[in-house]
């Protein structure tokens, strides 16, 4: 049997970041996160409801938190963001997709 | 700021395949699973009351199903076992390490 490959069937428009849900249960939503030089929210910080711990696979970004740490992520780097946590990517790589895997729960 | 790295501080002893918690939630866990040669359990199939999605992200293995399904694994193969589908590792590369990242959910 096949399995499905996280670094396969990548987004032909790369246009916006496109976020996919590869897992949606009661507690967690598992996400594929493909960035190609964006930067997320358009303006302001993410302020979530729920925790996520966020992984790149490939590529590379740049992660602030309002408190002021910043996190230069390459493959395999993780962080975990607590639910109200402010957060944004204030930096993707503009020459080469950056793949994330997000696990939000509660 | 250093982010944690999901293929760094990989654990000296690997006689035994190694399962480490990374995030401990109420319901969900996400667990670092380091595999070298390991095939999993010992005997029989795990038949576990939480749903299980995981990703090879480094590495070989062979995952089977009662079944009978059976996935060749290498990176960024993901599958997704839900609860009491029973299962086995029935091989992993004996050469190299295999890094899995697990994610069980209700």
């Amino acid at each position: 049997m096949n399995a499905d490959n996280l670094f396969e069937n990548l987004p032909a428009d790369l246009s916006n970041e496109v976020f996919e849900d590869i897992i949606r249960a009661e507690g967690v939503r598992i996400e594929r996160i493909v960035s190609l030089g964006h930067t997320s929210p358009e303006s302001g910080w993410y302020d979530q409801e729920e925790h996520e711990w966020v992984i790149v696979l490939k590529g590379k970004a740049i992660l602030e938190f309002e408190d002021g740490r910043v996190y230069h992520l390459s493959a395999g780097d993780y962080v975990n963001v607590p639910a109200h946590a402010r957060h944004k990517v204030a930096w993707t790589d503009p020459d080469n997709v950056t793949i994330w895997l997000a696990v939000f729960y509660r």
